[in-house]
């Protein structure tokens, strides 16, 4: 999968006093597009937890080009990693209204155990990511 | 203890578009006064937890008089219960900006177990809170 | 029209560390399905605000009978009152998970002009909900 | 003023199913250690937007170290630029539990004016931070 793409309708209580979305609200949409990306790739990030294995975030970074509004409709479209060959891997992202774009930015993520220690991403996550 | 008191500061993030606090963002307020309650009973919300005793809201009501604005200083004013008698204790809230009442209401709670299971209020919360 | 059913799925970002979703993010969900109704009768909130119409929220309620957990698929039916005869009205919420009722309240709203101050209920809007 | 620094503790609310606070809501944390730098400074920031002075986020990025849990007492660590040159202008930040270090991060900023418009730094904002 070289992108995968989701949408979202900005809810009321994304947006704060300046009359835009709170920058720290597309951070959720990020994670939103996330779920559904893994999901598209047939892995269920809730199973996967239940399972022991737990993607945090290690960073986050996003850039600001233009205001999203309340009950806009967006797009997510996410690009995950070409190849993973370490423990780190990065995802972009890009958030459109229509043809403008709004943000973009990437998230890096590791693999955690049930017990909250670092791990290489497990075998069946990286066969998953390669034949989707 | 008859009433207590905490205040706090209105962050930007929890306003939205009206200019004013959205109203799911008080609750957040009521939890944070009740967090803080038990502890001036003595009672840390945190090792009860890691104790296996989980106090979640099965009912939460507020009305809303007047809005809270960015960087309002407030001050939440819970009453506990006189008497706890049942599984269930109600915490009743007012929410002040100096002297103008914002709003009040109210929140029911349970005890689970480590199970999420209901149990009855243990004896260590219906003593501490007679002593209090 | 009787109810109206709009659907979402849970979020990671709206769950808490008990593993359930947080009890103050449902009257976030009861806000998008009050976005939603209004779009199905015809009118959009957004121009509702930018012609001068707000609807606050002046009292919210839910009782929380069984939790909501991270992924869930949940239905949320909005029931709207069959009269309106003064300054306030009332809509009723019951949150499902397939049959499962988790969740019922209600919000109480009134209208504001673009001063914010309390108005009737626009003819506009009484006539929309007639016919819908 | 080479640092600033402001102290939060952690609400149940910004906790999510993993147990650790989620890691969008230590953007609203950089937010509230700007507002009360700003105040340190002698600026309002509530005033600076009723006067049409608005500072948006145009990137925010922060990388984790380590998690923070529920009833943290933390501090943020604010840099500010020691000369601003340009529209942008970017904070950065440190957060810490006791001695240990969380996360650190930067924002960058410019300003808009009423009609959100790019405008420069206003002379009253780059006098205030050089006395500062």
């Amino acid at each position: 999968m070289k992108h995968f793409e989701t949408s979202l309708r900005v809810r009321y209580a994304e947006t704060d006093a300046m009359g835009i979305v709170h920058h720290s609200r597309y951070f959720v949409w990020l994670e939103l597009a996330r779920v559904e990306w893994l999901k598209a790739c047939g892995l269920d990030y809730k199973t996967m937890e239940s399972q022991g294995f737990f993607l945090p975030v290690v960073q986050a970074d996003l850039s600001y080009q233009s205001p999203a509004f309340f009950d806009d409709f967006l797009r997510v479209v996410l690009t995950p990693p070409e190849h993973i060959q370490r423990v780190r891997f990065t995802l972009t992202y890009e958030l459109f209204r229509e043809g403008t774009l709004l943000a973009k930015g990437f998230t890096v993520h590791v693999f955690l155990n049930q017990e909250r220690k670092l791990i290489k991403p497990p075998a069946f996550f990286l066969e998953t990511l390669q034949k989707a």
